[in-house]
């Protein structure tokens, strides 16, 4: 009986936030461990599966913001997004650096259309 | 006779822009004479109050970006904003450090649901 | 037969989105041999040039995230922006400073109402 629909498993942040066929959410590296290579990988790789959940996919992504901890780390991302993104059907993106959390090396604020 | 709603008193920027039921405005404490906590606790009050204005609630945040000038202010930032977040109905919410304007400790680019 | 829009010239991202009357788009100088005053008037104009292609204009921006390199760059950055923000029509804004690419001085986050 809502327009919002969140899926939330934390106090602080909802995972995801749906409202009138547009998708929000922030995906980090679930394992911070890694290098600035292995934490993109990783990253795309749970928002296909945050995508997958919504019923939506890589070519209905509207806007990524790419926040990485150190801007030389661009090429590399660059280098794992290219051979992620899907041809012809990429999203605005920014990229740009900023300060994140301890060990995060990237952090993406997602927009996407929902699948219906 | 337009889709887009401004509250505006500034020349440079609106208070608040509403179209088709999502509401975006930035908010940075009205007096930064505080230290971090006091103008988290003061830039979420008027966040409420914005909320108030347009007919909404906490309930209906969608998206929250946390800017902080010092990321060492992240957990007293949390503190504050876990007693205010309502519990079941979170935003989306990323927290990252950038520069802020002289004085500003904490800048929020917030997305809601309008009231309607 | 999609609900989205996108204008693509580059693998990597798409120069603009638009979904369910949404514009969202990232813009940087063309050129950014020139300073930040040189930089902040070009990008704007090419604003102006993509709202055009959308059928829409200055006055249905949303929101824009502007970026600079340098935080002392505020000042002329406002001066630019002033005299050409639609007086009454401004979009909520933000104004940070983030680490951008080699030469970049500014970097806007656009969301505007598409034409329609």
């Amino acid at each position: 009986m809502t327009d919002i629909h969140r899926s939330v498993s934390s106090k602080r942040w909802a995972d995801v936030v749906v409202h009138r066929g547009v998708a929000r959410w922030v995906e980090v590296a679930d394992d911070t461990a890694g290098d600035l290579r292995a934490q993109t990988g990783q990253v795309l790789a749970q928002v296909d599966a945050t995508l997958a959940v919504l019923g939506s996919d890589r070519s209905r992504l509207l806007e990524v913001l790419v926040f990485l901890a150190d801007r030389s780390d661009a090429a590399t991302f660059d280098e794992v997004w290219d051979a992620w993104v899907p041809e012809g059907h990429p999203p605005v993106r920014a990229l740009l650096q900023a300060g994140l959390g301890a060990g995060c090396r990237v952090e993406l604020v997602v927009t996407a259309a929902a699948g219906d």
